[in-house]
């Protein structure tokens, strides 16, 4: 065994083809629950996207997601002079090539309106070609039939809302009325909208987050800033397409974009708390006591508004074990606010560190 | 809330300041004892090194390691016109230091001589400057007086054995004789001896890696070639310094540097099988049957020398998900060698996928 | 102004939208000719590739490049259930597309048939639908007839030659000989034919790189091992197609791939020297002289088989300054092998740095 | 010649010994002057920084810097315990280090004191030994009797100013009353002070900025947000220590950190025109003309509030080639800001593109 035999395997490593590999995002299950990361809304060239369908299954295994919705426009297809129409080609191609990969993919389209009521995702259909009619209330009523789950996409949309803010028109009471609206993201691609919070709670629907990509994953989500896509994270009974739906109908879940999330309160709570574990204090002084607190998730946790004679502030680095170091005359318990899980339009999650 | 808020979240990821963060590097713990992550080789100020001793433990807990020794050497004090030779120096300035933060320094030091008997580290010392004598055995028993352990260091470093190849002279051999010998290291810095396999498992010695560092270690081993230190992993009773002593003097170890593993067979392969964890099968058609392999660990694996109808090489990368596709005619064990698991100067380890 | 502003300016930075931006790859022009970047083989959903047309110049784009050409196979057409066949259908939907990126787009097509002949490119075409014909010397007459560059691809591909050498059949001698043959690929992706260099000094064929990408170009080539796609720096009079032809068929050809130029020997001597310049001594002692030598390319350049008393060996590092040391006593020309600029089947190039 | 070879030449780009290399930083010269990078503020073990003084050159050299001053405190030396006091030892031990490697180091110190004065350096003296005086002003005075350059440190240091504001107290009148007050450091590591700006223009000082490291300079400086140290680019007749003295206090400088520029509205201007190129159009439709500006430096430039009719903004990308499309209806000069070049308190630099 010589020298060079070291060299060529630490360059095997580097080489590996990682094609149907998935990564592990660390990200704890909840009790009774898997959690399962989920992207369900992107394009390929079938729209106005510019990969063919495999690549977001490839993207998605590498990016370690579970499952995915290739939700091609119905009313937009600017390739049309080179690639017909077919509403379904998406699906076709990617469900034998997702099935041999352990890998959920959603059925779905993109009911591609004006403002209101906007783009909407048509989610576990059977034929989109059946969505494809002039009426937009007749386009949501032949997903509801084949039991789809309708999520109002980018709700603040810029081309469409120009201040930004998501408004519920008449159309939207409408749909929550009859039941036929699920779901609505909070962010979407880089833009997120916070007012989305307020109106989940209010109406019970189901808070989302996704990519909405129309080039390549790993180019738009590469950088440290925005290292990871938007996902939603659904806790659901099993790692199955029904079992996804089942948690997106019942509300089950926390989105999860960069550093941040979102969600509700309840489901926030727990997770946070299946994210960290607290050690014994290992060491003191005179003066402090010392323990450390250890995030086993992806995550980091920024810890704010402590108490007196407590850090002021706290950063839990993600997959690191982080040192506290407390004054011995703190009785009071040790809350703080995390700055990045959010919980409502103006609420973060308040939380106890118990050592 | 506005835009400008996620922003700014987002930054304070990036902006932390991890002082007195532990990276958590995913290595299982092997039944009844706990993996320490170990680098007991290293230099500062106080001999050829260029940083203080506080920066080493800094270093070490931004690795994720567990126990370190900071090692000056007795003979050698090139900075001595501008700081008095203190034997004991590192170990005076890091002791509190390491305490506060929940982590093992050790104290040692390196008895610095030409080849015959080389460069040795005398690990768990109580005062250094006891071993500055003249005669080498000398130092040794003054060594062994104070409990020590006894490594050999660099055992085939090319400015002493200018092949490259470990020699056993006859002072290696009064001092196994002695019970005054007690590990080797198999990895110091990018250089590995393979010869050392055979000699620690024919006089049950322990097989340690170390990085031996003078300069930085991030400025050292930040490259997608050498992504971490060489380190000796510690299966011990628990996490603390008399723990680690007895897991090195008992010999349990397996050393790890970039995506090699090298130890004595029997932790070899337990430690493999507590890295990874194998699915049924979740698919199958008319010729072939699918299943999962999942790494929890950092550390891809290898596998090669497949049998007929299963795929002739694997790689599984370091926390993530492999799928295997094997021939459905395959009736004997899946059996492969892991590439890069040493085992013995000229051997790997071999494993089965029992799916 | 506030602090926040600056941590507003620097993110700004790295959420860029590079959209039509081209970098600038650091390699010299040489004396009466412009360096142009080229990759002239690629494919996208058109034949077997996953990103359409327009991602093809957005790659070559960010990456630096001079020039593409799309070449989507004539025979080779498995999303034809989806997308009609239309061989010119990458060039209507690029062309404007690059005028107005100011970015050379080549009008081309694979001619894919087994070995022999191979896969070939042909180059500068006006309408490929022309060359998709029965009898593949049709085929490439055809393509003569447009005035086409024909161009070997891969021809030691190991599928089609399993021992992986290129051989020259009867079809290439009279390919050779009607002059129907201009270049052959040295670099096809992650592949090269050390062999070629004879064949193209032989009969003064020209010497090509290209990625030959089916997926996504920053997928393939982001790791530091291979942190550029293969590509073929063609020295034009101007930096138009018309002159990116006459500069291929001229033969005025390196390429380039991860840190290894190839070639004539004639073009890699004057590009080392444009890459580099030399300092004056700027300093002695009583043993040696100090001078400098900046690399101002993006290309290191590994010198090894230095004379006695110099440097055994240098690596003039890219975008650097590298210092050198020699011996007072060197009174003969400082002469290096240039290990990583290839010019012969097993030479490489000879240089001498004058201080 | 076989596949192997080119493994092995990648890799030896990558574990190259970069030892005594200089990166360079593409940054132009101005007309008659060389552009000297400089950082003239850092500390080492012999007061309270953690490395050996050779460190921060061979940290300088890879970061393609011309020059550095030690500046140890002469009023706080933590580790003498360890270490006897030495004002002088840092440029002792580096003086020929430097020399060796064409590089220039500054004999420097800090004299830190409480605000007011605060801390300042002494830079280019002969013995520092000689300002260790007990009244500031004699410290002062035995600077400027060695012909030292005064620089103001951190004027708004929170631990000095709680407010972050530079304040002007009468001791400092007094200095630049008597011409003792040469410069004043507008960015210290990730601080910035504004209002120093109009302090440097209404009595004439010299804008500067180092990184007052105590740490490793490539753990401070190597994330996406702070790429490289803040540091003094100096205006110089020759790349000589005595001339980066003289254009030290003619006051030619601006400041680089991050991606933003500062200092005098003249150099700025200047230095901003010879970072870029401004290319003839090459194409041009109906309603648009397109030309393209070269970016040659290391620095983006973000160029906001443009006229109607032409972009609004602008980010001309480091090291790349930017195309802009301009409607013909456009007669106007194309004026821009510069938000990332400081020419004031509250100004950015105003610019004009001529195509």
């Amino acid at each position: 065994m010589k020298r060079l035999t070291i060299i060529f395997l630490l360059i095997s490593t580097i080489t590996i083809n990682v094609s149907g590999q998935r990564k592990i995002i660390h990200l704890p299950d909840l009790p009774g629950y898997v959690t399962l990361k989920c992207d369900l809304h992107m394009h390929t060239v079938f729209s106005d996207g510019n990969v063919w369908p495999t690549v977001r299954i490839d993207e998605a295994l590498r990016d370690g997601l579970d499952a995915i919705a290739i939700t091609d426009h119905l009313e937009y297809n600017p390739k049309d002079d080179y690639i017909p129409v077919d509403h379904n080609a998406a699906w076709k191609i990617g469900e034998q090539y997702a099935n041999d990969r352990n890998f959920i993919l959603v059925h779905g389209t993109e009911i591609t309106r004006k403002m209101p009521p906007g783009h909407f995702n048509a989610l576990f259909i059977q034929d989109a070609s059946l969505l494809a009619v002039d009426s937009v209330m007749d386009a949501y009523e032949a997903a509801i039939k084949q039991g789809a789950f309708l999520q109002w996409n980018h709700p603040g949309w810029k081309s469409q809302e120009p201040d930004g803010i998501p408004k519920i028109y008449p159309i939207h009471r409408i749909l929550i009325e009859k039941g036929w609206l699920h779901g609505i993201e909070f962010f979407n691609d880089r833009e997120y909208y916070p007012q989305i919070m307020t109106v989940c709670k209010q109406y019970n629907l189901t808070v989302m987050a996704n990519s909405d990509v129309h080039g390549v994953i790993s180019e738009e989500y590469s950088q440290s800033v925005y290292p990871n896509r938007p996902m939603t994270l659904a806790f659901a009974k099993a790692r199955t397409s029904d079992a996804l739906k089942e948690a997106l109908f019942a509300g089950r879940t926390l989105v999860y974009f960069g550093d941040i999330l979102a969600g509700k309160e309840e489901f926030a709570r727990q997770f946070f708390y299946h994210c960290i574990s607290i050690g014994k204090p290992y060491a003191e002084n005179e003066k402090s006591i010392f323990f450390e607190v250890t995030n086993n998730s992806d995550v980091p946790f920024h810890l704010v508004n402590g108490i007196p004679d407590a850090p002021a502030a706290l950063t839990l680095a993600a997959n690191a074990v982080t040192r506290v170091v407390v004054n011995k005359k703190v009785t009071s318990p040790l809350t703080y606010d995390v700055k990045n899980i959010i919980t409502g339009e103006n609420e973060v999650l308040k939380i106890e560190l118990r050592y």
